[in-house]
């Protein structure tokens, strides 16, 4: 209990809100000046491709590059663009998740999707030019931050590795077909292992890299980012069966939660929450090592898990215990 | 008439057919190799892409990468993973482009278009996957042609900027919205040089720089790549028009050829003809200072024309006399 008190101690005395808030508006910015070169010319491609990046939602993927990157000592100007890079790359697969030939959801973060407010054929465009233009920017890194190339382009080959088939696309895929079957609880981590976890996994093994991590280092974030990923993706699931969503949130989707391949929907509520809280963990542990330097990650995590676990009327801070 | 049936002879000393027939093979193979890493555990993901990408249709663009390559004495084996890269581009924007939400075609080379077969969201995916691969499979060019990774990375980074919303994706976009009104010839042209023209001259850059061909002659193979993106396009849409497509093919389209963005349906046949021969013309004299060592992309940009202009009764060859 002592140790519960002082870690909840340690954490008010990082600001995360103010640290997400900066960040953001950071990555927010650089994305508005990836966008802005095309605008003067490119009608309504372009307005539905801003449509699908702003406003953002938490930003949570370019902020774990920002993240991982300063843990090592980068420069968040040199870590941008491929905070930039991996927040397209999200921002296109919401596009395309929404489009009726997948979840078909009219809404997305509480807002019509992009399809319903440019069609179907934009917002197919749409996600095809955020797609492109992740690896535009990420590709233009080397000449902007003075990166090495042989660097940029091996990220480069691992980003499109991650959310290719043997990632972010396969995942989408393999889940499309679940909905057709029965699954277990090894097919939905499959899933989300390669749906969610993939692009988490790559942001802060990206940002790690351009700071130039030692390798050891590199594997210790790599397992930092495996578990958060399959934790975030289980609180999602977790807060989206218990109505935790943003008001009107997939209120107009053609499918009930209970029916896709999610875990609560295969283990119950309850064995989810406690698969989050021993992912939860394995986070922190991984973390530990690096002390005081990677407490932004460490509120992140503990974040992620949060409001999953006290959504079941439980202190997340208190199950913890870390 | 001298200089006609000079040329005459030339052009059957190359026997362009043998010629197009090793290089699709090998493009055929590498294509192959490329995708059967993913085949084990993928599914219907894989199967979706392969059936992208196979069988091919005349492999012109990967071809024009190997010729242009070739024409400034880069390997082969070195071009193959570029041709590959332009190739898997090229069979995700006709997968994107038949479905509902864009063109609507069931049918592509005479056979079912890919959501027919697997899916609308499978598809979707599918091209998203070779999209994604594409950029895997060249930014892996490096490492395994022993290219410098500054110029591999500079040819990332002029792909996705051919490919997107400056190029490729802004064309299919300018296309969907001049379908709601009139067009001019100019917009016509706008569109072609960006929905077409932008991956013919991006194929042609590519071979060229992997070949290491010199600024001077890297500005005249993109002249010659320009004229035949826009040659390519207009004998496209003038043969759609003429029915001169493979059988079955647009048999089932939701569109007139005469009510969309095509050159003959602006300008009518006569013009677009006239126009096609004086792209055609254009794209030899590119060529001419380079002599013989061109004779596979002469004889390619000949073809290209030749059946649009055969087809209203004219022999090709004899009209373009150069």
């Amino acid at each position: 209990m002592g140790l519960a008190i002082k870690k909840i101690t340690v954490l008010a005395e990082f600001d995360l809100d103010s640290y997400l808030r900066a960040r953001s508006a950071a990555v927010d910015r650089a994305l508005d000046g990836c966008l802005r070169r095309y605008s003067e010319r490119s009608g309504n491609i372009w307005k539905a491709m801003h449509y699908g990046l702003f406003p953002g939602g938490k930003r949570l993927r370019p902020i774990l590059v920002l993240a991982a990157g300063e843990l090592f000592g980068a420069k968040r100007k040199t870590l941008l663009p491929f905070a930039c890079a991996v927040e397209m790359i999200h921002g296109y697969s919401l596009i395309h998740d929404d489009l009726p030939a997948l979840d078909n959801d009219d809404l997305r973060r509480g807002e019509p999707a992009n399809h319903k407010v440019f069609g179907e054929g934009m917002a197919l465009l749409a996600g095809d030019g955020l797609l492109t233009e992740a690896f535009h920017v990420m590709s233009g890194a080397a000449v902007l931050t003075n990166l090495p190339a042989e660097l940029v382009l091996k990220l480069v080959h691992e980003l499109s590795y991650a959310v290719g088939v043997a990632g972010l696309v396969g995942g989408q895929a393999f889940d499309l077909e679940a909905e057709k079957r029965a699954v277990d609880i090894g097919m939905v981590e499959y899933i989300h292992v390669r749906k969610t976890g993939a692009l988490i996994r790559a942001a802060i093994r990206l940002g790690a890299q351009v700071a130039g991590a030692s390798a050891a280092d590199l594997r210790r974030v790599t397992r930092f980012g495996d578990c958060l990923g399959l934790a975030f993706q289980i609180a999602d699931d977790i807060l989206d069966i218990l109505g935790e969503t943003a008001p009107g949130e997939r209120a107009q989707s053609g499918h009930s939660e209970w029916n896709k391949a999610t875990y609560p929907s295969v283990v119950g509520i309850a064995r989810a929450q406690e698969r989050l809280k021993e992912l939860s963990a394995q986070c922190l542990r991984e973390l530990a090592p690096f002390g005081k330097a990677s407490e932004p990650l460490r509120a992140l995590a503990t974040q992620v898990a949060a409001r999953a676990l006290q959504s079941n009327g439980k202190s997340a801070a208190g199950e913890i215990k870390i």
